[in-house]
C-alpha cells in the first residue's frame, strides 16, 4: 500500500497551509486578478514549506498561457496607432490581459524577431498592423487578428470602409471645385485595405473625366524624407488645386509645404486627410479629414482575438467599419 | 550505490539529445535571442523525451527574470508619452528586453493593479511616469526608475530642467510685452518635478512686480472638461495677454479657445506650451513651446534601469536634462 503522506503535495495542500482558497493559490500561480503582497507571500511560503512543484507554471509556459497579448504596429508615436493601442490596452486589461508593445518601426528584421519570439513563447495572441512585406504569419497556431493588413485567409482583418472614405474625400474635393487632384498613398506593392482609398479616388476621378495622379510613399522613410517626396507634388504639379492625403500626418506636412509655396489653404489649394484621431483633431482642428472609427476598430479586433483565444473562430474574415467626413476648413 | 541512469536529466542531456548547445537550450527556456521554429521544436521534443523538468523556467518565474520591462504612464495616446514610450521600447528592445505597456489612465486602481501584478511576477523592472497619488512604490525589491515623478529616495527621477523651462517661458512672454500672464499646471498637491515650472513662473513674475496666477488642472478629467476649466481663464481674466501652459495639449485647447473669444494669437494673446514632442511639432508647428529632450530622457531612464537590473546602483538620484525654447509664432 502506498504511503499517501509521501505523495506529491497538491494545490489543496498549499491552500490549506496558506489558509486561502484553491482559487487564490491558482491566481497566485497564474498572476491573475488582484492579490495582496501578504497573500502572495503566504502562498509562496506554503509552496516552499511543502516542496510544492508548481506544475501550473510549467503548464502555463508550455501551453503558452501567459495572459499577454502582443501588439505589433509600426510605431506608437503616431496619433492613429497611439489611440488604437491605448484603446486596445484598455479593453484587454478589462478582460485580464496585459499588453506587450512591439513597434516594428517598419524594420522587417525587428518585426520578424518580435513575431518569432512572441509566437513561440510569450503571448496568447497577437494583434498586428505592421506593414513589412514577406513575413510569414500563417504557419503558426497562435490566434492572430490584423488591423488594416491583409495577411492570409485564416487571419481576420479589421479595417474601416476605405473605399467609401476615398470616395467621400475625392467627391468632396471635386464638389469644392477642384479639377487637378493628387492623391498620396502607401507603396503600390503592399497589400493593405488602404489601397481601396486609391481605387475609390481613381474611380471617382475617371467618372468625372479627370486624370488620377497618385504618389506612392514608402513607409520606411523619415518625416524629413517624406517632406521631400511630398514637395515633388508642388514642383511637378504647380497647378494642383486639391490633395487627398492618405493620412493626417502627410496632410500636416502638405499644409506646411503649402505655406512654403505660398498656396493659401483652402483658397488656392484644398486638402483632405485621413484618420481623424482624437489627438490630431485636438492639435490640428482645422484639418478636413476622413475619420476612421478607431475605438470601434480596437473593440472589434479585441473581440475577435478573444474569441480566437477561446477557441471560437468567427464566421466572417473581413470586418469593415464605417467612416465619416469631418468638414473642418482645409477643403 | 546510486543508479545514475535514473537521476534527473540535466540541461546537457537535453542539449545532447537535441543536437544543440547548452546555450541554445537555455535560450529556448529563457525566450532569449533569435531561435528558429525548428530549434525550439527539437529542444522541446528532447525535453519531453527525457522528462526534463525545466527548473530554469520555475527559477525564472520565482526570480522574476522575464526580460520584460513594464512602462506605467498615464496614456500612450499623447504625443509626449507616445514618443517617450516608443523611444524606450526601441532602446530596451536593442538590449534584449520587451516592453509591457500599462496605461494607468489616471485611474489609481488600475495603476495599483498594474504595479502589484507586475512587481510580484511579470517584469524585471519598471519605468514609471504615472501620476496617481498615494501608491506605495517603495517596499518592493524590483528595480524602478521614474520619469517626472518623485516617488521616494531610492527611486531615481529623470526629468528635464523644469525650473529653467518655466523661467525661459515666462521671461519670453514678458519680453514680448505681456504683463497679465496666467500659468496652467497640474494639481498643487502632486509632487512632480513639473511643479518647478510653476515655481520658476512665480519667481520671474514676482521679480517683475507682477502677480502670478496659476490654474491647477486635475489629470483625471477629459479633454472636454479640461476645455471648460481653461475657459475660466478667458472668463475670469479678460485682460490676460500671455499664457504659459504646462503642456502642449493644453496650449492647443487654449489656441482653440482664443479663436472662440476672438483673441488673435500672438497679437492679442501670446501662448507658450511645454513638451515639444516631434508629433506636436509636425501637427502644430506654429506653437511656441519649451522642448523637453524626450529621446534623451528615454535613454537616461533605460540606462539607469539597466544598471539597476544588473545590480549597479547609480550615484545620483536626480537626472535633470536641459530644455530648449522653440520660438515658433504663438508668442
Amino acid at each position: 500500500m502506498k504511503d499517501t503522506s509521501h505523495t506529491r503535495p497538491k494545490l489543496e495542500d498549499v491552500a490549506r497551509l496558506a489558509g486561502v482558497s484553491k482559487t487564490t493559490v491558482s491566481r497566485v500561480l497564474n498572476n491573475r486578478g488582484y492579490l495582496s503582497e501578504k497573500t502572495i507571500q503566504k502562498v509562496n511560503d506554503a509552496m516552499a514549506a511543502l516542496g510544492y512543484q508548481p506544475n501550473i507554471i510549467a503548464r502555463q509556459l508550455f501551453q503558452q498561457k501567459t495572459y499577454l497579448v502582443g501588439l505589433i504596429f509600426p510605431t506608437v508615436n503616431n496619433p492613429f496607432f497611439a489611440q488604437l493601442e491605448a484603446e486596445m490596452e484598455r479593453l484587454l486589461y478589462k478582460r485580464g490581459y496585459k499588453v506587450l508593445m512591439g513597434n516594428s518601426q517598419n524594420d522587417p528584421d525587428k518585426e520578424e524577431d518580435y513575431l518569432k519570439q512572441l509566437l513561440t513563447h510569450q503571448v496568447d495572441g497577437l494583434i498586428v498592423g505592421a506593414h513589412n512585406q514577406g513575413l510569414e504569419y500563417s504557419h503558426h497556431n497562435l490566434p492572430i487578428v490584423s488591423i488594416d493588413r491583409i495577411m492570409n485567409d485564416d487571419i481576420p482583418v479589421v479595417s474601416s470602409d476605405n473605399f467609401q472614405g476615398g470616395k467621400l474625400a475625392t467627391e468632396r474635393l471635386l464638389k469644392r471645385g477642384c479639377r487637378y487632384v493628387v492623391h498620396t498613398n502607401g507603396p503600390l506593392n503592399l497589400n493593405t485595405p488602404a489601397q481601396q482609398r486609391r481605387l475609390a479616388y481613381e474611380s471617382v476621378m475617371e467618372a468625372h473625366g479627370l486624370k488620377p495622379i497618385t504618389y506612392h510613399i514608402d513607409f520606411n522613410i523619415s518625416q524629413e524624407e517624406k517632406r521631400e517626396v511630398l514637395r515633388c507634388i508642388f514642383e511637378e504639379h504647380p497647378l494642383v488645386d486639391g490633395i487627398f492625403a492618405s493620412n493626417d500626418t502627410d496632410a500636416a506636412i502638405l499644409l506646411s509645404l503649402a505655406r512654403e509655396y505660398n498656396r493659401e489653404v483652402p483658397r488656392d489649394l484644398k486638402i483632405i486627410g485621413y484618420d481623424g484621431a482624437d489627438m490630431t483633431q485636438l492639435l490640428l482642428p482645422h484639418l478636413s479629414t476622413i475619420q476612421q472609427p478607431i475605438n470601434q476598430m480596437a473593440k472589434t479586433a479585441v473581440n475577435l482575438l478573444e474569441n480566437r483565444m477561446n477557441g471560437k473562430v468567427s464566421q466572417s474574415n473581413t470586418h469593415i467599419l464605417p467612416v465619416k467626413l469631418l468638414d473642418n476648413g482645409t477643403c
